[in-house]
């Protein structure tokens, strides 16, 4: 079988994890990344020894590369004509001047959630939508929020039947290593409602969503609760079933030892994953609350990798590999070894 | 008239506000504070050239005061012998402990938030159940977050009538300046459903409440957000109303300069409030959104002060000064100046 | 006598401590204070019923002020009109521009540590160089973190000699309520030398100085860690002695409760201090430490307030109303009421 | 060759990164590592796959262990009875009851930072005593600030010749995932001088050493500001062509994006390291500055892996792997492929 080629536009924090989630799919093929500067991370790819070839994109100072002995392999466009489809990661509003370049050179692309959703041809979820993504060109990612809560808001409605959700995103401020944003001894507000309420509603249209934001002062992982409003009353043991099933969620207690964000963080760490990195979104077992009618349960987001398996989702729907979801996310699934933990 | 003689038991965070509470109260008498142990805040209180008189508890060690020159006023069985009522703000098991000294005496006390329900003949709030405090021995006060979400709460069940809310508590982890108790770089998780939705059961027993607290690394109060589900639909412009005629509530707006836990200490800092303190909760105007039928807000909760008020309409309640709620807690906004920012 | 009349421009974090500062000076005037925006800080103005009169810089829009209810003065101009000297506490880069207008109208006018050393006749420190601004029109005032640290390095050098100082920083990265910088879960490092032992050296050139910075995720003071190599040994006993004489800088220990940098915050909240603000730096005791002929210790800076004595020694200097620093450091102090805490 | 076989007691933040570091070394062979309770470490152990075998320590239930599939190897006897040398990272306090244990089984040990040094022969650092080392039957390893701090001031000496430091800790309070300790906006002081301090002239007994230790509220990476006396005057260009030089001591600067103690963390995470550990310690070229005839930098501890390099050196010598600290840190370095990043 012919792999896909794909290319990665932009290696920070989720470029990196992008190049690293396509080399580990064994059908497709990692042809390079491309960036602007000796970041962090390109002089790490270079102390690592070059595992993923280097291009640089448009206003890219060559010299410097060159004085740190970084080897390049060529240009963005030249990059571009060698892939089928490129992952853009470019900081946001770049992707959207990138896509000129995309449609000349006639290749696919993929952009994260920091662009306008008008720069894609379809807003995509590998879980909630895949069908909507078959053969196009252009798809945009849902943000890391977005992602681990339609995942979980998804497996309810696929299960019972969801008819509205109300949640509060307890965001994480920046990643680690972020010298560039941070907040100190504060919360802060956002205007409600919340984007990520609304941009669930636009993949999930028969489904009423709304909530607030606050940012804390922490680098590992959003936490989300969610008041969902079922069509028929959702027990805790319904929910429990339910999301013990869904292979991109791992269901943990506190009693076992997870506490908090900073938990799966460590739990990652230690099970030697790459950067510490985790696919799957955590869920607390402990926190599932009937409130009436409504189900409220509380997620763990880990915002640097949870966009990465749906990304490969997204690659395999806009390049046909698979014409049905299940199909699709087992794929992705596999080569990521996501659900390895899942109770037999 | 004569006042009520009012002593404090134990010279902490929420003593120390305790006393500069019913100092203001032109209707109680200040009799004096009780503590342990020469700590910062008494050693501020004696560098202030003690405005209240010092009596130690059993335990402490008189020579410890003598030593640095502070003076003190007896012991603690000669301080409950001078007053009509205790407000018991010991660390959490010793309120309990000091009651059977309060029966012994004949005098009434309210304890704090850190004793069991069981210590009190009734678990009290100014607004929502006032009159069951009327002519009790002994009552006990709901703690910050829950004085708080019930003023809210109560102010939408009286205009509009609620039947369920959903709750969840940004709670901040430690008061400024603790040393003993912290968090770094981590939210961390407690079992739902939170005591607070329990603890607005007991005192709204017609409201279905519960939810999930998520402390996070910050000092400055906590932020709560509620799905309120009323007996009828309650809008935006509903909610708005009835939160701007509260007195205890501070209806305000990010784009005013409200971003965050933050601003409101900085605040009630700028206002020269004595510590930075802050009796109202805050209500973020552009936070309340409607959610199908439910409405969905969030609120500030200042830690440290907030249960002030409310104690207050508890001494008036006990010691029958007022027989309804609405005078009480008129009487104790008047002499606290809660409520002089209101809109006209 | 004829009050010294002062304005203050920018009604910020500085600003209002400024004006707080000469309200207390019985032989000041404060006229009024400028500032652009409704911002927090004009807000309490307001609610606190305008103790002072607000003035409009250029750019203004009084439509704001007014749509709020919150009376204006008049402009920037008929303020200095009024003055005989501006503290100028604007944001970094306005008070050059500003001082055209204060040369044009020939007031006086001190800047903050914000403005470049060019915009200033003379680099002021009220203990280090009071002599140096008799007289003279336009002073600097050094920035927060050298103010306390030469307090401590000229009480040394006063009482013994000092040669040489090797400084560490470990700075707090934005005030309580700052969401517009901040820093989380991170140090960070500035290029060394630190520019706090550059200008250390141009307040006291007989002294060699330099340092290392380091950025710390707190909001409530700087420490400082000081090598001082003296010109005769000093030993713990000798640098204790001075200090403790010093009416600017409280010696405290770990052991009566100062743990920390939020345990000097949380004193000045019990003391009453408005806003929680300290005039004197704290000093370890049992931070001072031999290191061979060197002497160590550990000083805390109150990033807020630290800088508002010296100012008030500043206007004594230019407006020549005491001719020597030991007279006019006292008046301040007096007003200030510093010192009063100072064991007999 | 017959390979020196290694325990590991305690399979914690330390226990882990030990576990590792021994399996890396190709003339040691990791026997197994015990434990007490099904902690998230042993969790992920686990998860995957069992690549080291697990003991239990005496009081550990093991039906925990069976009830979650957990594979136990034996108890702690068992796992001594297997090994020559036992690398103890228990909690502080257990090492030494685990020493009577050790010693009726004659096996060797090396204790971690945590254990008084009275539990040992020999406090033991690689590079800057490793001939004390060789053959005795119990080490006490630097903790990870002495052990850092060593490599730097031990370069410096053997260079040029040092005779005293004085040094200031800015300590990260918590390891990532700890929820047991933390501060939240706050620095904290501890007694000086520092124990770091003290143990730094244990080893290296002709220095005359002192500091300053200050708690921060951040998780990655310590930093210390050391001000070092030379014999003779050390040039910034001297000090660093002799850091340069040191294999476990990688110069950065903030140019480059080392801005702090997490461009460390991020970096390592990016290099791929498993955790993102990284062995050496980072030193800024540009917080290099001279201080008169002496010399002053910061360095960067990376506290979790920085002692695992000392740890395999102690290995070395208590075992006569080699003979002296040259070849025995050349093989250290070899097989955890320190300095492979050090320019040519």
């Amino acid at each position: 079988m012919t792999k896909v080629r794909v290319g990665v536009a932009g290696y920070g924090t989720i470029g990196q994890r992008l190049a690293d989630g396509v080399a580990l799919q064994e059908d497709m093929e990692l042809v390079g990344v491309a960036d602007l500067a000796p970041t962090l991370a390109i002089r790490a790819l270079y102390e690592k020894g070059m595992p993923y070839d280097l291009y640089l994109v448009d206003g890219a100072d060559k010299a410097q590369f060159d004085a740190l002995g970084i080897p390049v392999s060529g240009d963005f466009e030249e990059l571009i004509d060698k892939v089928d489809i490129m992952l853009d990661s470019s900081p946001g509003g770049v992707g959207a001047k990138n896509k000129e370049i995309y449609e000349k050179k006639g290749v696919k692309a993929i952009f994260q959630g920091g662009e306008k959703n008008s720069v894609a041809d379809v807003f995509f979820h590998g879980y909630a939508n895949y069908e909507k993504g078959i053969g196009k060109d252009y798809l945009k990612l849902t943000s890391c929020n977005t992602t681990g809560l339609i995942r979980s808001v998804d497996c309810l409605d696929k299960a019972y039947g969801i008819e509205k959700v109300a949640i509060t995103i307890i965001r994480r401020v920046a990643d680690p290593g972020d010298y560039h944003r941070g907040l100190t001894n504060a919360l802060q507000m956002d205007k409600a409602p919340t984007h990520q309420a609304v941009d669930l509603m636009t993949i999930m249209p028969h489904i009423n969503a709304t909530g607030i934001l606050v940012h804390t002062p922490v680098t590992h992982g959003h936490i989300i609760t969610v008041v969902a409003t079922g069509k028929q009353k959702i027990t805790k043991e319904m929910a429990l079933e339910a999301f013990e099933k869904h292979p991109r969620i791992r269901v943990v207690s506190i009693d076992e030892g997870f506490k908090g964000n900073a938990s799966f963080f460590k739990y990652a760490r230690d099970l030697g994953n790459s950067r510490g990195d985790m696919y799957e979104i955590g869920l607390w077992e402990d926190s599932i609350v009937e409130s009436g009618n409504d189900i409220m349960y509380a997620i763990n987001i880990p915002q640097e990798s949870v966009t990465i398996p749906e990304t490969m989702d997204g690659i395999r729907a806009a390049c046909k590999m698979q014409l049905n979801g299940e199909e699709a996310t087992a794929k992705t699934n596999e080569y990521l070894k996501i659900g390895r933990f899942k109770k037999k």
